[in-house]
């Protein structure tokens, strides 16, 4: 099939894995070996069940009243079509795809043409007691964009592929306007033709949506200069079975609650989100990636946190621990690998050459008063070109057997060595029960005026026939440190239907109670992708 | 009575109008007659009624169960206490006020002694159908703290002058935590000892509280370089009938919609603010306040303009139309005055010599690229002194018939020009109608990359006998006027009950309905602060 006849609503990622489908999958550098072994995994490789092995129930729905609404052609309920909307990106969701379980898979894919038609589409559902799993990229690891395996309704896939047009652009108040289902890298193409950019790049990019990462609180790598999606978002546009909600395109108001804080992670459980608003910026003229060292990883934290208590970090502000080096001297993953002792930082700066020759001068001297030192080379440029490589390398780690997962979180300043151990401890003890010792990683990689973020690295080698059990009572044991600790379930994950369980943790009973009865208000059917949050 | 012996709970606040009750009012400068002359207002002389002579409705309330929770001497139903809490301080507040009208007062005060006593008040009142006015310094301008006069059920208000106190202080993650009752100078006197700072400085500074400012999205005259009030909350608690709700002190998280939006802006709707955790700074060594003056209005926005998005706006920025500009060359009020054409901005910068340094030549070169220059002399200090002295005057100028009163918005960058010339358009017209030609004045205080916030003096002759509707119909046409033209109703005075009629107008009926079902389920029995928001 030729690129102009190819099917817009084709699969973006390969039904089991990371990547386009008609690209092969990434090899296992032969430095990694040394590393498996260590771990214990065997020289033994499992690859995912063939696509027309895999277990799909028959679907449920009558697609006649979605097509009267969005056409025959776009509501699909093909194998390929529904395998690829069963799950998302989740080691879990990998895990069961690859042996043939598409069990969560909706009864069929329904694409609407723009807000009205979405609109038509839920009430559609709400009549008919049909549940609406909202879809973007697709790429969530919480469970955010998994049907419900539980219900005794059907449930559709609503894919938003094809609202994915930038609507509208003000120069003088650099804000832009795109509808939800709007790719990473479409967004910044149509962007770049007005000379702005909106600078949100989490790591699933390449194939993540702009509704996605509103609806789930994304944050990309340079957040801590161009903020989180939170930061961007000037007002949206939602439909929801009771009505669409609009929020007002002002810079800022004291006209009651924000609803817009409430749509934004509200992960499809109230709506579906089908326009944004996103302040945006000029391109930058030059973009400045440096790889620094610094003597432990204490060191480099109590820099970072001087930088932002100051007011000059870097637009992007990384630094991995021991760990986290370590393995990066032996496979150059998501960070710059520096020789010798000591923790390494990328330091990133965006503008223009004045500016950033001017704040890269005061930030260098708040980092060295903090023992940290620039590495030679490119290592800054090295990172940012393997910025989106790590998941990439996952499905030929999960074909190796290797559990491989990432988690997050947040926690104040004074309180993030004290989180930083006892997550790494509870994932460490917890797989280590399981008899098979983890590698645990970390590293800040978003950092605020009251505290950081923390994102760790497991690898370990499964626990063959146990492998979802092993991989739950780790990630449980890791929820429950960060409670224990003053940290945050989720830093930019969000809750998706893996992390529901500890969402009353974190916000209280009548934290979850609020938003149930806004949720009954504006779904009272309860379609709106059940159980995400933990509502229904 | 002495400063030891003074009662605590005493009023704050003369009970007609702006300042402390044992203070003198302020004289109307000599400057101010011509203008006064020119607005039609005759030399009249209309002082406010006695206190004794005011009418207050017989309370209704039984005292005993609240004073089962806080005493017999924290329930109050004196006739000074009830009618310094029958009103805000908005216009229509002190017209009502001084005319001797407290029909609105409440039935008693009650004045709990800390969080666990707040819970227990709100237990007492939802159960007995009592309802309840949070109250905190009184100084709303919508009708925030107004007892509804429909309702048929006994109102109280409580008092959160007794949870004063700064409970803790994080001096690593720059977080402190207190009462939702201190008042803004307590604050920083308080956090002061720290060698801190919150930077939260409305014009109403001295008699309002941290959590007044909460409930209300309040905005402070250095918001652009501290952000406004939502800005520095990292988490809150919040005493609802249903229970509390306490958000995580976390500097990030994506556990779904943010609640602490919710409850900022809530205005007592939802439940009472109790303790706020904030972002602080390190005071700043340096405070450089200067005037500077550009060509035209339309100019210096160009300037505030460039010098947000380029990042590098100075922490205080305000800017004054024409209008404001001459009045002020008559009566020094709260900018600059400037000789010759032009209008004149107060640019402020914070912080550590060297960096206030490097940032004021950064700016000074983009406002001298868009007409600005800096004018000579210490215009910048003077507008420091005087930054809280507007409310002052006002209750001399009531006593002489005048029309005077305040209202804010906020719009893009694209459409402030017509915003501006819009809503002063409606008031001017709406005036001229009621036959009392009016001076509308503007400045531009708060801004952000994407717009600014423009704020509204009003001075005009009062119509004698029909006071109230002549402002009634100004004000709604300025508010028409803002939801017509993309503005918001506003920026930081909140909705209370004057612009609750204009909230479906920017929120919509859905947002105000999805308000109302979290209302609903956090306050079943309807008694927190009934009316506001339009929520009941």
């Amino acid at each position: 099939m030729t690129a102009a006849t190819r099917d817009p609503l084709a699969p973006r990622l390969r039904w089991f894995g990371w990547g386009p489908p008609e690209t092969p999958s990434v090899e296992l550098p032969d430095a990694a070996e040394p590393l498996l072994a260590r771990l214990g995994v065997p020289d033994v490789h499992t690859p995912p069940v063939a696509l027309e092995d895999v277990r799909l129930p028959a679907s449920r729905l009558d697609p006649a009243p979605l097509a009267a609404v969005v056409g025959a052609d776009h509501v699909r309920d093909d194998r390929l079509t529904r395998v690829t909307h069963a799950a998302g990106r989740s080691y879990l969701d990998l895990l069961a795809l690859r042996a043939g379980d598409a069990g969560s898979a909706p009864d069929a894919v329904v694409y609407p043409a723009d807000a009205g038609e979405v609109a038509a589409v839920l009430a559609v559902c709400a009549e008919r007691g049909i549940d609406v799993v909202p879809f973007g990229g697709g790429t969530s690891v919480v469970g955010g964009v998994t049907p419900p395996a539980d219900r005794e309704r059907p449930v559709v896939a609503l894919d938003l592929a094809r609202l994915d047009r930038l609507l509208s652009v003000d120069p003088v108040s650099l804000t832009a306007t795109a509808e939800a289902g709007i790719l990473g890298p479409e967004l910044e193409r149509r962007l770049g033709e007005h000379g702005l950019t909106l600078g949100h790049h989490p790591q699933s990019f390449e194939f993540s949506t702009l509704g996605g990462w509103v609806a789930t609180r994304s944050a990309g790598q340079a957040s801590t200069g161009y903020g989180a999606i939170a930061d961007a978002v000037v007002a949206l546009r939602c439909a929801t079975p009771a009505g669409e909600l609009v929020t007002r395109d002002v810079p800022a108001t004291a006209a009651g609650p924000d609803l817009r804080e409430l749509l934004i992670g509200s992960e499809g459980a109230l709506g579906v989100i089908t326009a944004v608003t996103l302040r945006v910026r000029p391109v930058p003229a030059e973009r400045r990636y440096e790889a620094w060292t610094f003597p432990s990883f204490a060191d480099g934290v109590g820099a970072l946190r001087a930088l932002e208590q100051a007011g000059v970090a870097p637009d992007v502000t990384r630094l991995s621990d021991e760990a986290e080096v370590a393995l990066n001297r032996v496979v150059a993953a998501h960070t710059a690998a520096v020789e010798g002792d000591g923790v390494a930082a990328i330091l990133g700066w965006e503008g223009d050459p004045e500016r950033v020759a001017a704040r890269h001068e005061t930030a260098a001297a708040i980092a060295r008063d903090h023992g940290g030192r620039p590495v030679p080379g490119d290592g800054g440029d090295q990172w940012a070109a393997s910025r989106y490589a790590a998941p990439y390398l996952r499905d030929v780690l999960l074909d190796r057997g290797v559990l491989v997962e990432t988690l997050e979180t947040a926690a104040p300043w004074s309180r993030l060595a004290e989180v930083h151990t006892a997550v790494a401890g509870a994932l460490d003890r917890a797989l280590r029960a399981a008899g098979t010792p983890p590698l645990v990683l970390c590293h800040v990689s978003h950092v605020y005026p009251t505290g950081a973020s923390l994102y760790f690295t497991v690898l370990a080698a499964q626990v063959r026939g146990g492998e979802a059990d092993q991989w739950r009572a780790a990630k449980g044991a890791a929820l429950d440190a960060m409670l224990a600790h003053g940290a945050t379930i989720t830093h930019h994950h969000a809750v998706g239907r893996d992390h529901a369980p500890w969402l009353s943790g974190e916000i209280g009973p009548l934290g979850v109670a609020s938003l149930q009865a806004l949720k009954q208000r504006l779904d009272p059917a309860g379609v709106m992708n059940p159980g995400v949050l933990g509502l229904r």
